[in-house]
């Protein structure tokens, strides 16, 4: 386990927002994929917490799903 | 250059955002470096827009600056 315990407990967090937001329009992880020109395979890693994500592909799922990289990354204490 | 234009202007406002919040409380980049636990190089080199940095270095950055990672993003369009 590379990550610290809260670093994994953000990245968990930040994985069930991405699969929360993904699934409250629908999009299967497959077709989120494909609407922001990443692969599946990582988008369903991301949604595991397993990735620690870059800001580019942040960007590219927000767009995809409509909404700010800030609403993706939600509240943070 | 890795990043077409529009990563590369999302990149460079964001190292500006991180300059302008850095300057704003007085930190130098090695005292900003020292409290987010990275390096003094690292830090120059996202805010001059040339790291796509990733989401638990956000994290550090934010906490550093005593703000959320979305103030650190700033609203995209």
């Amino acid at each position: 386990m590379p990550y610290s315990e809260s670093e994994q407990a953000y990245l968990t967090r930040l994985g069930h927002r991405l699969r929360s937001l993904r699934k409250q329009r629908g999009l299967s992880q497959e077709a989120l994929a494909f609407e922001a020109d990443l692969d599946r395979t990582y988008v369903s890693s991301v949604e595991r917490g397993e990735r620690n994500i870059a800001v580019l592909n942040l960007a590219k799922l927000a767009r995809a799903l409509g909404v700010e990289v800030s609403v993706l990354l939600g509240s943070e204490e």
